[in-house]
């Protein structure tokens, strides 16, 4: 096809990402030709960026700037709440619907014995070494209820449960099979509200 | 909310782009995040090189790298067949299907006269000034077949009928109203095999 050469490499590129297709690539790479050069220098800058600047956080590993992620750093939130997530992005879905203000602590991803995932490859040391220093009076398992999060959630409950610290999961307003990623705020809000005790 | 300031303004720029929400966005930075570092090296490369390399081809005002565009650079392009175009990313719509082996011509817009564009805003001296010198014997006018597109059209069919030039314009088995942008392939090889003389 007739196109030059760095145009094409930009529609390829695009498309890589998750939902964008071969021609909604072209119309993305279209829209940067036409902008001003100061959008596609600003978009260029802000992916290098994004890349040299976000780190995991060494509390909770959370994206994070610095040794330690905006929510760790807030004087405000409380200390005694602890939501257990599987990824650093579900952190900013709750965190858009403003319905929490306790703290987090990301797993790193959940129980998979397909994919070779145990216990030991996810963040559940430092969870309970954050457990045994901090003054946490109920963890909130937040794992999405899918087989591999519920399995993550129930090992978690049988690890968790001589500490004696309450434990709850989120309510099962969700719906089952999907994804944290994509719960409405709503939802979210019904979910956090109506959290019960495991076992219960 | 409690975001990364760099993870903040990679999703604030992307949500720029045409069609893509604010929560995409954050799906998109979310994936270049997880990507290994090649990737947001790489599309930032892509988007910093297309605006530096791409001009305007000096024939036709299609996209080009070079003086002239890769169409107007092959050598197998049929001379005898020029279709007018209002956009340079028109080209590459029509290139996709395979259904057009001339040559183009970009007016760089439409008459909108409520945008204060008329002819003279337009490449049509230069759309002249190449039907003057090249032996075409069909221009193929394949403006939008919208409002403006059609008020361009008949302009262009009033000024180049005393030129003995054939003229047609594409079937209108394109939806009126629509835009070139997203006429799917099959509709366009039909515009094309269908294309009517002017006043016919």
């Amino acid at each position: 096809m007739n196109i030059p050469a760095s145009l094409a490499r930009l529609v390829d590129e695009l498309a890589r990402l998750p939902g964008i297709g071969h021609k909604t690539a072209q119309r993305l790479a279209f829209f940067v030709l036409r902008e001003n050069e100061t959008y596609a220098r600003d978009l260029a800058q802000a992916l290098l960026e994004v890349k040299a600047k976000i780190t995991f956080c060494i509390q909770c590993f959370g994206y994070a700037e610095a040794a330690l992620c905006p929510v760790c750093q807030d004087t405000r939130r409380d200390d005694g709440l602890l939501c257990v997530v599987e990824q650093p992005n579900n952190i900013f879905v709750i965190e858009r619907s403003g319905v929490f203000q306790g703290r987090y602590h990301v797993l790193m991803g959940a129980i998979s014995p397909l994919d070779g995932i145990g216990p030991a490859q996810l963040k559940i040391k430092e969870l309970e070494a954050r457990l045994a220093l901090q003054p946490v009076r109920e963890v909130i398992i937040a794992t999405n209820p899918s087989m591999e999060g519920e399995a993550t959630a129930l090992h978690l409950a049988r690890l968790l449960e001589p500490r004696g610290v309450k434990l709850t999961r989120l309510a099962r307003g969700m719906p089952v099979g999907g994804s944290l990623e994509f719960t409405d705020d709503v939802t979210l809000h019904q979910a956090f509200s109506g959290r019960q005790h495991f076992g219960g």
